[in-house]
């Protein structure tokens, strides 16, 4: 196959996967465990059996695919997700499962074909709800398949309309009793940025060193139903309005460090009992805040607790704030950086290492592999959105640093290697 | 029928209908045309029935029950409603129409004992959707009943699941073609206060002279969605840091007028995508503003516009404000309120008039005929809660007042006088 069929043959398959799903606006809607999300499954089982590859799919619905290259040899894994947040865009996982795909079917080639000689086998993985809109927290499939999360616990945790997890795979057919790979020899991935460093920079690939500390907070206003318009303002006790107070102050502590070194939003927002003429008893709201240096989440996590204590004083409500889904950094090994950049170099690919502060599937991964993480520019850097998008041409150039990263994997080049890695300071 | 059995069996049917659609602390919910909206219906009809009484179903789901007294004579019309705000208290609305229910029957009895002259029918009706909480505005079966909503158009709002009136109706069996009564002479309705002045000055009965001047705003929210964790603080367009800026601008703009003058609040949110991790691109809210003067509101409403385009500009959201639900204040006929002083005189209760700053399905009805307004006291004016209560006694004794405002209404006490009544300052 020449380079021209491979490329032709990946983009055919990834405008056609994104169609599966579509919005108006050329995004996507794939929501874990929904019949959309059945349909790319169903999608990327058709791809692995036309190939003659084995699938299987695990107890909380990842599904593998296994190209056979050395009998009873461990596994090189690669892959990412199929499911999208609401009204999303069609490159977030979806490029890196497709990706994947292509890469894994030109490596099987090159092997077959005596071109490289294979020390490990080729494992082409979807884990299940990377993004965590639906069922929360996100990272499910992997965090699972890592041994991060326990998977009775998950499989019981349930959409806002009561569906628990093992409901909703059992509906789609994708919950199996399958083990996933036996022995794992290297995991590797690539994603889109959802950042604006590579584009601004004009570099074609990111090879990620290390992921930001994160912590969500889940935080309940409690205060008392009443008329909005018998009750008089000094009686009431306005959930909502404890529950604005708290997103801006979440919002604002960003400017009391330096610019670049915190992001924090409220992301979800449910307001009950939410009707037009009546005072709200009850807001449950999620916050999100992120930095590399740890001590910067701890120090305005604080802050915003002493501060939410007093609006809960204030506007007289009860205001609990738990902190939860805590993600500390994580580093990848520097032989899987020092292996991107060769491949890189090999193919004439600029590169840069960078952190990613959106979690991913290879965090938790190289938890228990030595993982490989690549980026490819997003276009003004926006994702979870409609308008995320990446050139046919940046996704392209991904899919070969891929194939190069996975033949080197596949031969051999991360085994014995140690995982998790160290950051860099621990290190010298 | 002794006064005992007359309290005894209100009282009975009273807390029977507090047991249809009972929350764990002692509320209701009954939202307008869910099954437990049905069940309450269902009671109302046998009740009915089994006086005799014919059952008419109008083509918005109203529910009239005609005590026939006089062939073809003018109907005096009362009542109230059964639906619910979502966890609500068991006295709003039901206590209204349990009353009518009990003080027709009582009235029919004088009438047919002989101990009363009847010039007019009695109809009592349970109207549909007063509370605007499933399907909005508020006050649908009285307003399309007095010709101030269309019918067509009001079968065809949805509530937020994508259910139709038209189809909720059809499914709970209450979409009728019946007219109503032909002619009206009077209509009297008795509520719960919801607020704090009868309690406070320890007075029985309120007589309800006019109602606040309200208004909407339904206000979009527009921003970006974007990832919660890539996306750099100053690339994000958040609509839900929009939403809660103008959630409390709309609380804090009461405190620029009098104490107690103006009450302002947003009561229902809806956030899109809505998910953790996700920054949020649009909010749909609704805030409420009511004063009894007008240019309070409007002074208010202007005030908060220009506010509400500054927090567009800062934030870079478009924001949509609208004004909708404009209700004008409105004056019960004086010689309504001189008739509930002249009763309540006789039965010896006290009474003061009083402003009502809620709507009502009377405040509807008194544009198509002369219509009275009553209040019984509410504990610590709480209401559109679990906790909202009334005591028996007061329910009693409210009972007692509408049974003779009932009879002095068929015997023809208001026939003739004007409607809807005059501001005192324009009738002096």
């Amino acid at each position: 196959m020449t380079q021209t069929d491979l490329t032709h043959r990946f983009l055919a398959d990834f405008h056609e996967v994104a169609r599966i799903g579509a919005t108006e606006h050329q995004g996507v809607e794939r929501q874990a465990a929904t019949d959309e999300d059945r349909q790319t499954r169903d999608w990327f089982v058709a791809f692995a059996r036309e190939r003659g590859w084995r699938v299987d799919i695990d107890g909380i619905g990842n599904v593998f695919a296994t190209v056979e290259l050395v009998p009873d040899a461990p596994a090189v894994l690669t892959g990412s997700h199929l499911d999208s947040q609401p009204r999303a865009g069609r490159f977030d996982g979806a490029y890196g499962v497709l990706a994947s795909l292509h890469a894994a079917a030109e490596v099987e080639r090159r092997v077959r074909a005596g071109e490289l000689t294979a020390r490990n086998n080729l494992v082409v993985v979807d884990w299940f709800n990377e993004e965590g809109s639906r069922f929360a927290p996100s990272i499910m499939g992997s965090s699972v398949h890592a041994g991060l999360m326990d998977r009775e616990e998950i499989l019981a945790v349930r959409d806002l309309a009561g569906t628990s997890v093992r409901d909703a795979l059992t509906a789609i057919g994708y919950l199996g009793d399958a083990a996933g790979p036996r022995e794992l020899a290297a995991y590797a991935e690539i994603h889109i940025e959802q950042g604006r460093i590579l584009e601004r920079e004009g570099i074609e690939i990111g090879a990620v060193d290390s992921s930001w500390y994160t912590q969500k907070l889940d935080i309940e206003v409690l205060g008392e139903q009443s008329h909005t318009g018998a009750t008089a303002m000094e009686d009431r006790r306005d959930a909502l309005v404890g529950a604005s107070r708290v997103t801006l102050l979440v919002r604002d502590i960003c400017t009391e460090f330096p610019p670049g070194t915190l992001v924090s939003s409220v992301g979800q927002m449910t307001v009950e009992p939410n009707s037009p003429i009546v005072v709200n008893s009850r807001v449950h709201l999620v916050a999100d805040l992120r930095a590399n240096d740890p001590a910067i989440v701890r120090e305005a996590r604080d802050r915003l607790m002493a501060r939410i204590a007093r609006v809960a004083e204030e506007e007289r409500l009860d205001i609990a704030a738990n902190d939860f889904d805590i993600r500390p950094n994580r580093y990848f090994p520097q032989e899987g950086i020092a292996l991107q950049e060769r491949v890189a170099g090999d193919l004439g690919l600029s590169i840069r290492r960078m952190q990613t502060m959106a979690g991913h599937d290879s965090v938790a991964m190289n938890t228990i592999t030595p993982s490989v993480m690549m980026f490819v520019p997003s276009v003004d850097g926006v994702s979870h959105c409609e308008r995320e998008f990446t050139t046919d041409d940046d996704m392209v150039r991904g899919v070969s640093m891929l194939t190069g990263v996975l033949a080197e994997l596949v031969a051999g080049a991360l085994d014995g290697v140690a995982y998790p890695g160290t950051a860099p300071e621990d290190a010298r």
